[in-house]
Formats: C-alpha cells, sequence, structure tokens
C-alpha cells in the first residue's frame, strides 16, 4: 500500500493542509476564481459532475493542480445539479455507493492523464453534512471508496460517524476545521442559523489557522479553550473577498513557520 | 504494452467475437435481458451513463461479464438521456473528447472493482454513426481513448474515418459487422429506410454469420458478393426474439467450428 | 369557479373514481400498458418529467385520456429520474412549491391540445409519502397548486396533514383507497415490509373495492372492520398482471351496480 | 383572437422594442443581472428550464417583469443543460414540437401567477440558429406554438425559413435586429469567426440602433445602406459591459424621440 498521509505535526515543525472547493462551474456557468485559489491551497476538492463540474472542467483543474503540485480530491456529491447537492436525498446505500465510485473513478481518469492520481476523498455539502451522522450512508460511501483503493485518505469532521465508518473500512480518516467558523466547546460547529457562526475578520481568522496549525487551542464560542483534531483547514473560494482571506491564512501560517503542505500524496508516490 | 488484440483468424481455425449492447436501463427502467445476452457474447458492450446505463447497472453487468469470462467494452455516448444517444449534437471537440474519457473512466472503476479492466471501446448509437464520417469528432474520440490507455482496441465500421482516426491515435483499430443487417456491394449498411434492411431469418442471419466467421463472402443486396473485414459480429437483445437469434447465431458457430472468443483481452493479461 | 368534485356518493347509486399512474416511459424506455389501463381507469394519474415521463408521452397520454373521457391528473414529483421520485429529497419548501407549478403548468397545455385541462393532482412516490407527514412540504405543493388553480381537487391518504394542507389552500381534498394493500385498524397502509401487506388474489381485491366503493367496511389486518372515507381507488399497471387485476376490479364493480367515474372534472366543465 | 402585435412605427412616431434573453440562471449559479437589463428592455426572453432557468428563476423573473410591464417571452431552447443550448441535436420534428411546448406550458404558469401571459416566443440559441435555416425544425416548433396559443407572436431573423414557418402556422412573425452586430448587405450577421463581427463602441451601437428604430439605413459590413426589417432590437446582458450599452441604446432612443415599448402584449390585453 503505497496510499499514505502525512506524518504528524507537531512543535517547532507544524505543518498544516489548506483544502478548498473547485471546478464547480458547469458548461457556460461559472463558481470562483480556481485558478486563484490553486495557488493558495494544498488540496483541491474537484466537483465530478454530480453537483457541479463536467468533465472539461474536470480536466482543467486536474491540469491546474498537477502543475502547482496541489493534491488531487475527489468532491463527491449527491446528483443533484438544481440542489448543487445541498440537499439530503434519501438514497439507498447500495446506490449512494455506486453512484460514489461512479465519480471518484471518472476524477481519476482525469488526475491520470495530469500524471497524478486522485489523493483522496472529501464528500461535499449535504452527503457530507449527512454521513457525519447517518451510519448506512456513511458506511455505504466508505465501502465505495474502499473499493477504489484500500487505505484512501479522507477528510471528515473530527469525531463524526463519517470518520469512523471510513477507519472501520480500512481508509485513512483525517480531520478537518473550518477557518472562518465558530465552534461550541465540544468541537461541533456552531449553526449558520445563529449569529457569529461565521467569522468575517481577516486577521482573526489567519490568527485561528495558525493556532489550528499549531494544536494550539483557539476559541469556543462561549469563551471556553477548543483544541481540534485538524490536519486540513478548509478555505472557501467563491467569493472575491474568500480569496482575499484564504491568502491572508497561507502568509499567516507561512510567516508563522508553518509548513503549508498536502496532506495526502498521490498514490504510489 | 498489454492490452492487445486476438491473432487473426484464418482457415481451419476461424475464431469470432460476437459483441452485443448491454446495461441499457435506467433506475427503475429496464431494457432488454442482459443474463441471457452474457451466456451468448463474448463482449459486452456496456453503457456509461451518458445514453443509458446507471452506476449500479454498471457494476452489476461489469461483475456478471467478468464472471463469466465476457470482455468488458466502454459503450460511450453522447450526454442524452431522453434520445437514447440515438441524436447527433454538434459538440465541440474538446468537449466530446473529455466527456467520453468521463464515461471511460467511471467504466472502469466498476471493470476493475469485478477484477478486469476495460478490454475496448464501442462509441453508442448517434456518436457511432458520427465519427463513421465526422473526422473532427473522431478524432476527439480517439484523443480521448488514447489518453486513457494507448493502444486501446476499437470497433467500427470497416473502413470508416472513425477506425483510420484511432489507427492514427495509436489505437487498435477493429472492423465489426451486423449480423443481422443487409449490405450494399461497398460494404455499406443498406439504409433502415428502405425494405430488406434487416433480416428477420435466424437460419439465414445464423449463415451469414458463419460466413463472415470464416471470411467468406455473403450475398450483398444487389445479389453480389461480400466479404467483411470483421473481428467481431454485434447481436441485438433488446427484444425477446433477438435474444433467440443470438443464440441461433452463436450455436451456428460453435457447430460450424468456429471459435468464438473476446476479440480483446483485459489491460495486463 | 367551474373546477369541481363530483357528489357524493351513497345508497343505490354508489359512485367511484378508479385511478393509476400513467406515462411513466422516458424516451427509450416503457412502462406499464398505458392503452390497456386507460380502457379500465376513469382518472388518469400522468408523469410531468421529473420522475418519469418526456413531453411527447404527455402529449399521447393526454390525448388517450381525453379520448375516453378519462380525467387527467398532474402526477407531480421529484426532480428525480434515476430514483423514479422515490427517494425523499430535502427541499427547501418555495423551491418545491415552484417545481411543482412547473410541472403542472407543462402538463396543463397537453392537456388543453387535447381539448381538456387537467382535472386534478396526485403527487407521486416519495412525494406522496413526504407530505403525508410533512407540513412545509405539504404546504408548499398546496401553495403551488392553489396558485395554479383555486379549488383544484386533489388526491391523497384520508386523515393525512397533506389533505388537510390542501383543504386549508383551498383546494378540493379527496380521499383515496388502495385496491391491494391491507390496513391497520386506524386506516394507515401496512408496511410494504410486512407479511400480507399486498393483496395478489382478484376475487379477493375485487370484494374489497366493491365495499370500499359502497361505503362498506373491508376487514382490516387484524380482522376488524373499517370504512374508509375514499372517493377514489387506485389500482396499478406496471405488471400484465396487475392490468388483469384492474380490470376484473372494474368489471366487479359494474356488476354490482356501482357507478365508476371521474371524481374530478375538467375545469371549466 | 386577442393576441396581437403593435400597429407599424413610421415617421414621427418610430416605435421599437428592446428584448433580452434573462432568468438563465440555474440553482446555485447565476448569469448577468436580470433587474438590472429589466429597467432597461421592454420585452424579457425568459428561459423555460431546458438550456438554463429553474422554476425558481422563471418564477421570479415572470414577477420582476410584469411588475414593470416588460413582456414575457418564452425563450425555448433544445434540452441541453451543459452546453447551453448552443448545440445542434438532430431531433426528430415531433419531438421537438413537444419538447417546445412542455416549455411554453411551463413558463405560461409562472407568467399567469405574475399576472399575465406569455406574450411571445423567440428560441435559443443553436435552436434559434437551426430553424432559420432547417424547415422541419421551423415547421415543429412553429407548430408547438400556433397548439399553445394560434396566432402567437415570435421573434427571428427577417427573411429567415422560421419566420416563413411561422407565417404559414398562423402565428404573428416579427423580425429583430442586433444591436452590436455587424451585417453584410444581404441582411445576414456578418460571422462572428471574422473581424468586426461584433461593435463594442458604445455610442456607434446606439446611433444604430436609433437609424433601425426609424426605419432608415445603417451601414453594412461593406459600407453600404442596409435598412432592416425590425420592430425589436436585441441587447446583451451577461457582461458588466453590456448592460452599460443597453442602457446607452435605451437612453439614445427615447432622446431621439422613440417609443420604446413591447412589440407584443399579453394575451387577451
Amino acid at each position: 500500500m503505497s496510499t499514505s498521509t502525512e506524518a504528524p505535526r507537531s512543535g517547532s515543525s507544524a505543518t498544516i493542509d489548506l483544502n478548498a472547493d473547485l471546478g464547480e462551474g458547469l458548461g457556460n456557468w461559472s463558481m470562483g476564481d480556481d485558478l486563484a485559489l490553486l495557488d493558495i491551497v494544498t488540496s483541491a476538492n474537484v466537483a465530478c459532475g454530480f453537483h457541479a463540474g463536467d468533465p472539461s472542467i474536470m480536466r482543467s483543474v486536474c491540469q491546474a493542480a498537477a502543475d502547482r503540485g496541489v493534491a488531487i480530491g475527489a468532491h463527491v456529491a449527491y446528483r443533484d445539479l438544481h440542489g448543487f447537492g445541498r440537499r439530503f436525498i434519501d438514497m439507498e446505500p447500495d446506490v449512494l455507493r455506486d453512484e460514489v465510485l461512479y465519480q471518484i473513478g471518472a476524477l481519476e481518469t482525469f488526475a491520470q492523464r495530469a500524471g497524478t492520481t486522485v489523493a483522496y476523498c472529501k464528500p461535499h455539502g449535504a452527503l457530507y453534512n449527512t454521513i457525519a451522522k447517518h451510519p448506512q450512508q456513511a458506511a455505504a460511501v466508505a465501502e465505495a471508496l474502499g473499493e477504489f483503493r484500500p487505505g484512501l485518505p479522507v477528510l471528515g469532521l473530527p469525531g463524526s460517524v463519517w470518520l469512523r465508518a471510513a477507519a472501520e473500512a480500512g481508509l485513512s480518516p483525517v480531520g478537518e476545521a473550518f477557518a472562518d467558523r465558530a465552534y461550541t466547546p465540544d468541537g461541533s460547529l456552531v449553526s449558520r442559523r445563529e449569529q457569529g457562526s461565521v467569522l468575517h475578520e481577516p486577521d482573526l481568522i489567519s490568527e485561528r489557522c495558525v493556532a489550528m496549525a499549531k494544536g494550539e487551542p483557539i476559541e469556543d464560542a462561549e469563551g471556553g479553550e477548543l483544541v481540534l483534531d485538524a490536519r486540513s483547514i478548509c478555505v472557501h473560494g467563491d467569493t472575491p473577498g474568500a480569496v482575499g482571506i484564504a491568502r491572508s491564512v497561507r502568509e499567516a501560517l507561512t510567516s508563522s513557520g508553518v509548513t503549508v503542505q498536502p496532506f495526502a500524496t498521490p498514490f504510489g508516490s
């Protein structure tokens, strides 16, 4: 097995990964500034055509990621272009498993064409949120990824049903944190419906990301200290402002001595 | 390069392949009797989800084909579920190339899960007919397949623009004949709009297939003799009668001493 | 307001409607025997293209229904061809409302071309089951139908959240019974997972339908007596056997003196 | 018949319509600035969900158009979200007819909800270009629109096969001009592949539009004079600059004494 995840970060040589959703246009519609983000992040969650993305976009994003040494991840989703994969669909687990395998297989071909492979998987949107708690769908996604490549690294919420299911299926679970979200004391995300759930101040966001990367505590929503078990931080890029924040985060990490690098490497490397 | 096509048939040891379209249901809709056909043919053109087929069907057909030693081919198509891939779409060549690569990549994953690989490609429906004459689209399909796997065997009409483009792209072109179609003296198919274009008599069809397999002439639509350069014969299975005819063809071939076997082998075998 | 539902059946002049799902093919895929069913039922639930059906099928089914005096109902559904509308989708109510309005508007055009109008609506599959209990989605569907045509008759489970929401939105709620399903003492359907949930014996099914039509009790799953508040009975047609059962039901009703006629009439009639 | 087109413009009281494509987002993807354009144009070509647009967008655009007295037109298209309706599809005429009828029927419901009706139809993209020359597809579209509403006004290229087919089907053909395109001496558009085919200079564009509106000649691509038989001018809005040009055109028309008003009125008005 040559798929692997990076060595643990600690002490003076902290490392962290930055991931973002990319390739989320469709045909004549565009979304975000993929090339700007690819110069900032180290892992690209590439849409596979079910919630967004089309084959030509997949091709160009895979090539641009490979050119920059950015790891390619399969951003698999429910089949739902009209809902952008943000709506729970009560699928049979076997069908979900096959739909995930289809998507990652398609993406793999574009990754290989660009001289690399799919290095990891991060489920998208409603699927991400569902499998954090839904054992049958979590197991279905894990089964698909295990069929695709044993030991594949996968991103998810630390402590989620999903990461446990992934471990049980022989995958390599990796926790991620969100750069701009408030956390409850137990490490959950504060609901977007509550005030203060999303942070907007670039300096504060950057400061928290540096702490996360060094394994130091951040302040939770009730003023306590919280240490997140995260080896990747998710940044956003679908607004011009978001790209600026992502760039600030990257610069703050680098100037703080944190090494920013992919958490997963291509198969065989 | 370990992808290969079989040795030439000749004389006392004639060999031929039988191919058919399979996996053409979608969700709750079924089409044809896949399992019956898989016991007859040696190559399965498996729909990849663009004109028909869904991931669960692709999985089960790949498994059933692998279980029987039937070669798996990518039946790539225009993205057109409502038209079953039977309508020409004036796509940009680059987009077509990427759509073909997406489909064959998805199918490859299901073939690998079943312990084998995609062994060949046969474009479907309107795409098949278009690239027989349309150099830009033919080249686009050939480019995609060359990116997927250099030297991949591909099926098409003998003498078509498509098979020439495939050869130029480094693929392995293989001509096929149709079991139940009348041919003009120059080896083209008689248009379906003309009377007598489709044969229905099982004995006549079987007899012609045996001749095709042995490299002997068949009678063309004007009463002349025609030798087809075909290493595979396409049979149909989307009606109960068609399955019976396919079975008759197989039996006639076998009892005539013709070896019925796949024209292409899985990658690496 | 000229949309109306039929007068109440009672005593010597019992009347009942028979409804079935129709037009559930898609392009090259067929489903059921629409013409056979249209000679049996009095109301046709016509698929609108979201779970099944395409414009050409909608046109031909509307014409065939109109030719026979069969009422046309909008069989609106979640947008889910791959799941045949059988999977719950957690849609925003406003989006669901608009998707329902789109579907019934499209169908109305085909009904008008056939010289009639959409006479009623019966939600399909997972949407039917969801709105039986889900107030927000039920209200969204009701709002759409009220926008389409105030007072529109709608079918649903007697006593469901859906029929209450429909009444509150000014629609005309109509309860329906299922010809071949077992009922619990409280009038719910016995889950398909339990033995005996679906009846297969034609004579028993016909006998129960006659009782339902006359307002007489049927036997519930625990041996008690149950009177269903239903002015329409749903029969199935997606298997050859089902068509035969539907025909038996129709004949039993007629020979028992029950008048079989549509529960709803076209707008303006 | 109460559908009508406006009285002919001439002499001192020249009138012209301005039309633009609107509602071309899909779910999470947006396209252009619909509200800005709706304050400029008098006719809105509203996407119907086949090349772009979704039911919620259709609803909001119809409402916003009705609020401003902007006429609603059905921007019907090939079923091709991935190609944005810009690729010719070789459809059977009967199928095309039914797909057009489905789209305009769906849009009509949203127009009615907003208190108006679909006032006209302008086919989109590849369908627009195809039926300018393709008699079978032109006749199919015309047949659908005649079924929807006899006499419906339709936009198209002056002198096109499409406008002739529309007239033969009893529709009301209306020629349109393009604000920013160069014309050959015979009134055809200069191909986009040729230099100078698209005009970018706002003053020049405005000046030409005023001439078109007054029935005066514009300069063709070879320096001659050309009078276009157009009662509507198409402006674009999918870039910020385009909205500015559209606004300039509107202001130039108004300040030149040209009345800018819809060429078609809602059914029944």
